[in-house]
C-alpha cells in the first residue's frame, strides 16, 4: 500500500535539549515507515496546540531569549534553559522528542488487516504523540473514527479536552458528587465542561476572572457564574454552592484557588438547616482536584474547611490507565457523536508548522488565555 | 442496684459559653441517674487530658485573661472569648457541655441485664464523653473490659490515641502503603505509632524537632529518625524515604509540614533505577493525611510533587463511623491485650478535677509538648 502515498516523506516537529542546556525545535524530514498489517497512515491535516504540548516542547526554556538559527533542514528555534531548571529536565537531555499530542486527518494508506483497510479514506483522530507532522503511522485500534462529513479541523481536539472533561465527570459521579465548581471556567476545557454539565443536567458553578468571561458563559447557558475579581466574590460563590450543593472543585490553577472554594463549601454546608456543627467541621466530604498549574505557587488549603476534605492531582494519562477499556470506548463514542456540538473547539488562528516555531507565535501559545487556542495545519505553506 | 453506690452524687466538669462571650468551667454536683438494664455505673478513677478535650472545653477562649470566680458550687474558671472568635463558637453558645472524652475506672453498679451484671467489679475503659466526673453511667456494650490486674491509670487512654494509631495503620494497609513517615513523632501518639510499627514490622520514618526527641525515639528502637532543625534535614529525610519506600505521611501539624515530605517522597521515587520521569512527575501515588492543626496556617502542597498526590483530613470520629463493627472489635481487643505495652501512655503529672481547672494547670495542658500529658484522678482531693 506504501506506494499509494503521494509523498513518502513526512515533516516532523521535534524538540531536543542540547548537552549545553538549550531547547531546539526543528522540522525534520523523515521517511514514512512501512505499515504493519494493523496500522494506518494518517495524513495529519489539523492538530491543536494544548498547554501540555507547549510544556513538553519547551520545558523551562526561556522564550524571551529565544532566536531563530539556520538548521540542517531549515530554520530552527533555539531557547536557553535557565541553569536552575536544567536539573528538572535532566531526564530528557539529548533525547529528541517528536511532539504534538493529538490531531486528526485522513487515512491515506492502510496495512493489510481488515481493521486497517476499513478505515481507508475516513477522517480519524488520534492521541498518538508526534502529531505535529504531515504523516503519522498509527494502529487502527487507536483511531477515533468520525462521522462522515466531519472535517479534520473539527476533529483535531477529540482527545485531550473532551476526555479530560468526560473523565472528570465520571470521577465526580463515581465518588458521589452531584454538583461541581470549576475554576478557569472560560477556558476551552471549561466551556466543554459547561456544555457537558448542561447536557447531563449536572449543576455547575463557574468561576471566572472578569465580567467579560462571565458574560461569555451566561450566553452559553451557564446559570451560576462567579467573578473572582468582584468584591463580594466569596459571598456570591457561597450562595451558588449553597444553591447547587456542590462538593467537588475542578481546578487547573493551583495556589490558593481551590482551597478558598473548599472553605466556601464548608460555609455553605454549615448553613443547611439542622446541620450538626462540631469543632471538626461538618461531616460532608469536600473534594478538590487540581489538574493544572497555571499558578506555580504551592497549593493552599485553609484550615476553616473542617476535617472532611480531600485534595489531589487529576491527570488524564493516569485516568486512561486505570479506567476499564469498556468505559473508555463509551466515552470515545460520545466524543465522535458530539464533536461538532458538546465537544466543539474554537481556534483563534491557524498556523503552519514553520509559523508555529517562530518566537512570535510560541510566545502567544505559551501564555494561555481565553479564546487564544491555535490550530496547526501541517500542510499549510508559509 | 442503685443503693450499692457509696455516694449517689457525682461531680461533673462542665463547660459553658455565656451569652456575653465567656467560657466558664465548673464542677457541678449531679445526682447519679438510675441505671437502665443494659447500663453500668463506672467509678471514674483516671481520665486523660487530650488536646481534643482542651479544644472542646475552651474553644478560642483567651487563657491569659482567665480568672477564678466564686460559683454556686465552688470555684469556677472564667475565660473571655475574643470577639472575632465568638461567631465560630456560635453553635455552642449557652449550651452546657459535660467534658472528658475518655477514661477508665471500676464498675460499681450494674443494670439487670446479663451483659451489665457480668462487668461488676471489673476495670473498664470507655470513650463516652463527660468522663471528667466521679461517676459515669455507660452502656455495657461501650465498655472496653481490661485484663484482671490492670489499673485505671493504665487503662485511662484506651481509645483516642490507640484507636487513632490503629485506625491510621489500617488505612495505610487498605490503601496499599508499605512504609510511613510521621511528623511530631515524639508525641504520645507518635510513640504509640512507633511501637505499633515495630511490632507489625512496618518501616517508619520519624520526624522530630530536636536532637533530644530523636534520642528518645532511638532509645525506643526507632531506626529512621530525622530532625527537622538540622541543616541537612531534606537530604536525611529523602534518604530515609528512599530506604523505606514510604508513600504515606501522617501529620498532626499542618502548614508546610506534610507537603515538604510529599516533595521528598517524589525526589526519592525519582531516584529509583529505571523510574520513568515525565513532566507530570512519577506515577507513584503519595498520600498525606493531616489529623491535627498544631500549625493553624493553611496546609501547603508544593508543585514539585508531580500529579500523583493526594491529601486529606483524617479524623478518628469519622473512621469509627465508616469502619465495620467487626474491625473495630478486633482493634479494641488488641488495645485491651496490649494496654501496658504497645499502647502504654505516660503522664507527667496527676491532678484532681479542681486542680485541673486552675489557670496554672490549664495553661500547661493547652500548649501540648512532648512528655507533658496530664492525667486527672477525679477522686483525688486537693
Amino acid at each position: 500500500m506504501q506506494d499509494q502515498i503521494p509523498d513518502a516523506t513526512s515533516l516532523q516537529l521535534r524538540s531536543v535539549i542540547t548537552p549545553d542546556g538549550k531547547v531546539v525545535l526543528s522540522l525534520v524530514k523523515e521517511p514514512v515507515p512501512a505499515l504493519r498489517p494493523e496500522e494506518v497512515l494518517v495524513r495529519v491535516e489539523a492538530t491543536p496546540i494544548n498547554p501540555s504540548d507547549i510544556g513538553l516542547m519547551l520545558g523551562a526554556a526561556d522564550l524571551s531569549r529565544a532566536w531563530i538559527a539556520d538548521g540542517a533542514g531549515g530554520p530552527e528555534l533555539v531557547a536557553p534553559v535557565p541553569a536552575e531548571s536544567l536539573k528538572a529536565m535532566e531526564s530528557r537531555r539529548a533525547a529528541s522528542t517528536p511532539v504534538g499530542l493529538e490531531g486528526a486527518g485522513t487515512v491515506v494508506a492502510a496495512g493489510s488487516s481488515h481493521a486497517a483497510q476499513s478505515l481507508m479514506g475516513r477522517t480519524v483522530a488520534a492521541m498518538a504523540g508526534g502529531m505535529y507532522a504531515r504523516y503519522r503511522c498509527i494502529p487502527a485500534a487507536e483511531c477515533l473514527v468520525l462521522p462522515e462529513g466531519t472535517t479534520a479541523a473539527q476533529a483535531a481536539s477529540c482527545f485531550v479536552n473532551p476526555l479530560t472533561a468526560l473523565g472528570m465527570i465520571e470521577t465526580a459521579r463515581s465518588e458521589g458528587h452531584t454538583a461541581i465548581v470549576q475554576t478557569a471556567a472560560a477556558s476551552n476545557l471549561g466551556q466543554i465542561l459547561l456544555r457537558l454539565c448542561l447536557a447531563d443536567d449536572i449543576p455547575l458553578v463557574n468561576v471566572v476572572r472578569s465580567e467579560q468571561q462571565a458574560e461569555l458563559l451566561r450566553e452559553q447557558g451557564a446559570r451560576f457564574v462567579c467573578n473572582s475579581s468582584s468584591d463580594d466574590f466569596r459571598e456570591q460563590l457561597t450562595d451558588a454552592i449553597a444553591a447547587t450543593g456542590a462538593t467537588l472543585v475542578l481546578d487547573p490553577i493551583g495556589g490558593g484557588s481551590g482551597g478558598q472554594i473548599l472553605s466556601c463549601m464548608e460555609a455553605a454546608i454549615n448553613r443547611r438547616p439542622g446541620q450538626a456543627v462540631s469543632r471538626y467541621g461538618s461531616d460532608v466530604l469536600k473534594q478538590l482536584y487540581v489538574y493544572g498549574a497555571l499558578d506555580p505557587r504551592p497549593i493552599e488549603i485553609p484550615r476553616d474547611v473542617g476535617m472532611a476534605w480531600a485534595a489531589g492531582g487529576w491527570l488524564l494519562l493516569r485516568y486512561l490507565k486505570v479506567t476499564p477499556q469498556q468505559t473508555l470506548e463509551r466515552l470515545k463514542a460520545r466524543v465522535a457523536a458530539e464533536i461538532t456540538t458538546t465537544f466543539a473547539s474554537r481556534y483563534a488562528r491557524c498556523v503552519s508548522l514553520a509559523e508555529f516555531i517562530s518566537p512570535e507565535v510560541l510566545n502567544i501559545c505559551a501564555r494561555p488565555a481565553t479564546g487564544r487556542k491555535f490550530l496547526i495545519e501541517p500542510w499549510k505553506d508559509c
